[in-house]
């Protein structure tokens, strides 16, 4: 086995006295970042309206591309012959991708993931021809090519896409599931795992790799999750599987979870980064958070501001000069009134969803910065 | 009458030995720019996907916006209290205002306007109710209201709007009418365009008015309407009406309106700036020329280069490393490859509307400043 030329480190530069927060600083091959971080969501390698320029500007640290997507369009071997999602994409700072997973299941289960509602649900049933211990076979929603993703195929795509963090490839067991095929789907999920650790190992690249864990909301199950991927050289854990179906449970399910893990490891949320949740899961010592919401909310009109959410297209902004919010530095609050953008929307302007979404995405990174203040104050 | 504090001014300051072309300089209450220039089109006072920041970085010096559309949307009114469309919309540069007739009459005659267009054809027909001596009375495609178009009305809207440049309300006539009819219109628009600029002289603001050129493509009828129009006081004037059929019609119709306009005003070209057209006008001494194709041919993937247009949602472009033109300074060619711009393209990605048309908008702005230096050196 080549030794492997990892790049990747996780340091805690300060654990609160408060709660289990802790600031910490992650390592890539694309430069250094603080967590607890906001991973904004750039399906297709690209954040729907936002330029990669304006988003580093911004100072988001961290991007989260689908694999899925990206295998179905451009295809892992354009992105690796055009060098690679950074140099493809112009984004220069750190990306994480999925295994591709999480969308494969979620359409054999009809709950379709949001990200993918946006494009229409219809056109995707039924693309999951099989799924069996080797992987799962399914029907590509673009041009109906049959692709087969295993952990192997997973981690090799995702080898070719580079980005620095990549995920293992798991199976996404719906929430209701029967207790004898959770567990039978618990097992399976954890030997893809470590078959996608393997694959990693034996073909080494500058990447990191995170595990992902499971165990729905049965305490012992995501216990021995745990205990199973701590075990493994991963360089992260991902929290995943079902979460719950509402907050609390979600809530619930990382008090007796997070624990089981190794402090020194980063831990990422997956899906979830609605500001309600950060303020939960922080604490508990969750590290970074990926969700397309801040960017979904905006492009509907919603804007997010300390004061609650802002529906720009109500009548109440239609002469309102003042920016989304006072003090905010993003490119709509520099260059824009609450009037202009409310004007934009109701004359169906796409400039509007451009300004919206950088608004959204600032405030985020904002609120994280504000976040990791408060750690570094014991006081959150 | 009031004494009119008008700062517009337009000084040429190079005639072209080897044309009618001129290079001139034109200064508005927000700045002064150079002649020839491309006019991007923002219909509701946006470019679009574009920002204003960017546009203005990019060196687009006057921006076109639509009155008709503004007074739906969201209204005159509500501009003049957000402090005129400059603060209203951020663009801190010069703006010009048509005068709505244009898209209430092609409502009329049923050949839609290419602005209107995109916005879907059917509910805004048989929109116009009454045309007659004092104006047009026609139902807003927005809300149903009834809206009364008038000289007086129309400049009124722009007076609140507050562009640097005004249009005065005419009435279009379609390519195809009786002569008897043209010749009618041709009376009332002389006598509109009058009633304008007695409005505005009445109520003076340090805006600009521009009269519109009319007579069809029938050399007597265009020359009568330079004659009339050049005795009054306008800042300068717009060639409007129908052009002719093709573009031959309109050259040659140009070749014999421009001789019969004051050299000491500025001309403007009314919705036409494909670059043959700009070839073949320039050197008959049209200063200015808007037009929305670069901006809506480049949301339809059509960008435009020195060696011809490029679609670029062709597969030739599918792993095309390079910019989409070397040397192009625009925000896609300095941050993106013709490869990822394909596949935002292929990839419905909003960012791919964006980058398309800053370099479409850019390619405009670069290729006037090469007239200019062409007209400059003698050599157009």
């Amino acid at each position: 086995m080549t030794t492997l030329t990892n790049t990747f480190s996780f340091e805690i530069l300060h654990q609160s006295k408060k709660s289990a927060a802790r600031v910490g600083k992650i390592t890539t091959p694309h430069g250094s970042f603080l967590t607890p971080a906001f991973v904004g969501v750039g399906t297709n390698g690209a954040l729907k309206s936002l330029g990669h320029d304006e988003a580093m500007e911004s100072g988001l640290d961290l991007m989260f591309a689908n694999t899925y997507h990206l295998m179905v369009q451009p295809g892992e071997d354009t992105i690796e012959k055009m060098g690679g999602i950074h140099r493809f994409s112009g984004r220069s700072r750190p990306i994480i991708t999925d295994s591709g997973g999480f969308q494969v299941f979620s359409l054999a289960y009809g709950s379709v993931a949001q990200e993918l509602k946006s494009q229409g649900t219809k056109k995707h049933a039924n693309s999951v021809l099989k799924i069996n211990e080797d992987g799962v076979t399914f029907r590509s929603y673009r041009d109906g090519k049959t692709i087969l993703l295993t952990p192997e195929t997973s981690i090799g795509a995702q080898k070719k896409i580079g980005a620095d963090i990549m995920i293992s490839f798991d199976e996404l067991p719906p929430y209701h599931i029967a207790e004898k095929a959770l567990k039978s789907s618990f097992e399976r999920t954890h030997r893809w795992e470590k078959r996608s650790l393997e694959y990693h190992k034996n073909n080494p690249t500058n990447q990191a790799l995170y595990s992902v864990v499971h165990g729905g909301i049965i305490p012992e199950l995501r216990k021995k999750s745990c205990s199973i991927l701590s075990q493994m050289d991963f360089d992260g854990h991902a929290v995943g599987g079902s979460l719950g179906k509402n907050r609390d449970e979600m809530v619930e399910m990382l008090q007796y979870t997070l624990p089981c893990l190794p402090k020194e490891k980063p831990v990422h949320l997956l899906g979830i980064a609605d500001l309600p949740s950060l303020y939960s899961s922080i604490p508990l010592g969750i590290d970074s958070f990926d969700s397309s919401y801040p960017t979904k909310a905006a492009r509907h009109g919603t804007l997010l501001t300390d004061n609650g959410t802002l529906r720009i297209v109500s009548g109440a902004y239609k002469e309102d000069a003042r920016p989304i919010e006072e003090g905010c530095l993003c490119r709509a609050c520099r260059t824009t009134s609450r009037s202009f953008l409310h004007h934009l929307f109701k004359a169906n302007e796409l400039l509007g969803l451009s300004l919206a979404s950088s608004h959204n995405l600032h405030y985020m990174v904002r609120f994280m910065e504000r976040v990791r203040q408060k750690i570094l104050l014991d006081e959150m």
